[in-house]
């Protein structure tokens, strides 16, 4: 993998672990899966079906569940027990990424192309072949790859990565620590025409798109710009790759929207929804808090707080499974109904 | 929002304006709904169920329908009233389009990369980190933006713009006033490919893609090149976002085409076909003149004129509405024929 | 069209032929559909439908199966006769595309950005404003249009097509033959996620995504890198334009994957699984051995090999037109037992 994590670190960003069994190693060289794992690895044990894996691993070292107790160390291998390893593996992946994936230095790469007047931060780094537009602001440690264009008076907050072409164009506003995947479109012009005659006439679309902090996005993914005020995505809300998020749609915070949705303008989701990967929402509609949408549901009507919907036309999700059960048995139910009438 | 239009201007483009109230002021330097605006914004009555807005709206010139008489402009406060608002706001929506998203000036910009043996119109303007290949034309007043990609052979007309990232591949030919939008892809390779033992072999794609006068295209659509001849999109069709339109595909003239909707290769669209979002087609069907497809519908055979189809398979409307609520009935209709054999 | 192909250059690529006609034409200056072909046009009978057309075709060249009977060529017109016509042409096709789509000089174009740690073979081209990060290798006679980014120690492998805008981060590997289109990313980041209270912590993904030979990907699709390990994308492997797979998922070899398809995290695909538009498939499942899945189909159960499923929820696809069928009869049968009961 390429990469070594002095072992020293990596108890700093573990405050309550405890250790089983003494290792020579002193880093980490690489990180896999239990069965997968070979020697100067971290593993992990964060998921219970794999428990029985832990005593054959030959991982030097293993993050496991603090009453983890079905099997002892190997020589030269070294359990590190904690409350949440699932959560500790993250924070040490964090650490890995770092240096897996090197950040450039701070600083305008020579071939890009920034207007004068423009307002940029310290730690900002913009990468080869970006551009960055009049009256654009970028906060401090933002880190925008090769291919990127910022459009004018666009404002990006501070500790942002954006990954290679990512569009964000004019008048656009991103908060902190968002993280938006290459394709990303923000601000594209929305659907709107107007019909005159048999031809359709185009409305022009003047407001923008605001993706609150610690929002992200994925690859290939668009939200167009509102015809007059502003598009929303909330604050911590997840958005996979290939989504289309139409005009003045507002999602709220902490929603995850898996890859492929699609949200029709003027949609208003409240907070903590999850929709399924593929489902779609028509026009208008408002979607309920924490409510969750399956996967290729289609939506066409307003949604409930805490509902579980199915189907399309989407249905409460027990209700969807029984009706998808009773289809199967349509064979046999025409088939009895038409003995019956022979028999009548 | 930072834009100031000029009252007299706006009265141009409404030839058939009615004044009623006076204000002081001179120009324009917002624009909101009726609810939302405040002092020196623009607003409107488009949808008549926010009429009732409008005497409290702070808004300092409102649109009106030419037959509002139920309140009296405020002081400082301007209807205007004109025969179809809706149009109207589009119209004035336009001009502070080009105030608030400015074109640069005419000119290949430094950064771009243009071959020499290329015809560029007047009013041509090139965006930074863009290229023209061998052999293209590009006409008058055209605006390409950043990182765009225009083939070898590639033919433009007038007035056209290009988002940043639209990539025209060799050979292909757009009309006058087409918008394509951020990640565009037109001329992609056709997915075709020969069956040769157990395994496919490449079937090179040599047409074309031709898009016709005043079509617009959504972010990151892909529209393929045809195996042989040519893939069309007739004038006047709108296409949303993160469409696929396959290889030898003919659009015709006027339709709409919603985000995500997938078209598979040959199949031919008659004009004023309008299509809901995610739905897809099968390859080599003919779809008859005006006909309506609903969102997520599943498209496997021909579909005659003026149809309107839902669902997967597809269904006239009103027969999928009909089987969509005998199917939530289907667990009632299993409980009482179990109790009438019970019964028998 | 705008190419010369000399008519001994074609002889050669089919071994087999048997000659008909004679002509004093030296090179075929077209390609096109018997129905629509020109003089100096090369057609070709690949769909036995077209038979009766061949007698009236203009094409000065046809290709056509060696037991071919129906006709004479014309004046001036050459039959030539070969086991598999259809294979003869894209093999003439290839040649033509070399002549309409013609490859730059190998070379790294002066406006391309390349580190100056990483190994470029002989005969590679990197267009302008593409960039090649530290550690990358490509290998001999890739082609690598406009504007692509290559992150760091990515490694290409020989004779490769990457058109203008690919995307490949740091890390992920190509194999021989590839050919990526427009707007493709490989190597984002996958969508995992840890719930912390209220709010979703990043899971960073450090694996990597490997693509082998002789695969093609479509305009806009991703492939998304794995939490720790890789993504695999099977020898042979096709996949079409605005696909979505997920992290840690493993296609095999010689699968065909149709437009818009969406495959969630850890699925694995066996060899030859064929997938039809926008279906959609539930994270890891398995799917066995030359599956088929119907377009637009919800995968949410491991699939068994050589299983052809249809439907949401997916059901066998004769099982599927079957309750399609009835579905139809539901208003009928609601009727009748409304009767009966009154009947009763």
């Amino acid at each position: 993998m390429g990469f070594s994590l002095d072992l020293e670190v990596i108890k700093e960003v573990i405050p309550d672990y405890q250790i089983e069994g003494s290792t020579e190693k002193v880093s980490i060289t690489g990180i896999s899966s239990i069965s997968k794992a070979e020697e100067g690895d971290l593993s992990f044990l964060a998921n219970p079906k794999y428990r029985s894996d832990v005593k054959d691993s030959v991982a030097s070292f293993i993050l496991l569940p603090i009453d983890y107790s079905d099997s002892s160390p190997k020589v030269n291998q070294l359990f590190i027990k904690t409350e949440n390893p699932s959560r500790s593996l993250a924070k040490i992946c964090r650490l890995i990424y770092g240096e897996l994936f090197l950040k450039p230095p701070a600083g305008i790469n020579p071939l890009a192309s920034v207007h004068e007047n423009t307002a940029i931060e310290k730690g900002v780094s913009v990468g080869p072949f970006s551009c960055v537009g009049e009256g654009a602001r970028i906060g401090k440690n933002t880190y925008i790859e090769s291919h990127c264009h910022i459009g004018d008076n666009v404002f990006i907050g501070e500790d942002c990565h954006l990954y290679p072409n990512v569009k964000l164009l004019s008048n656009c506003q991103i908060g902190n620590g968002v993280h938006l995947n290459s394709g990303v479109v923000i601000g594209s012009e929305g659907y709107g025409f107007e019909q005159v005659g048999t031809s359709h006439e185009k409305i022009p679309h003047l407001g923008k798109v605001i993706i609150e902090d610690d929002v992200e996005i994925g690859a290939n993914t668009c939200v167009d710009r509102a015809r007059l005020e502003e598009t929303r995505i909330g604050e911590g809300t997840k958005i996979d790759n290939l989504v289309q998020i139409g005009h003045n749609v507002r999602i709220g915070k902490g929603c995850l929207i898996v890859a492929q949705v699609g949200i029709a303008g003027s949609v208003v989701f409240e907070d903590g929804v999850v929709v399924g990967g593929q489902a779609g929402f028509a026009g208008h509609l408002k979607i309920g808090k924490g409510a969750k949408i399956a996967g290729q549901a289609g939506i066409t009507k307003n949604v409930e707080a805490g509902a579980f919907l199915k189907g399309n036309p989407a249905l409460p999700v027990q209700l969807a499974h029984k009706i998808s059960v009773l289809q199967r048995k349509l064979p046999d139910l025409f088939k009895r109904i038409a003995q019956d009438s022979v028999a009548n």
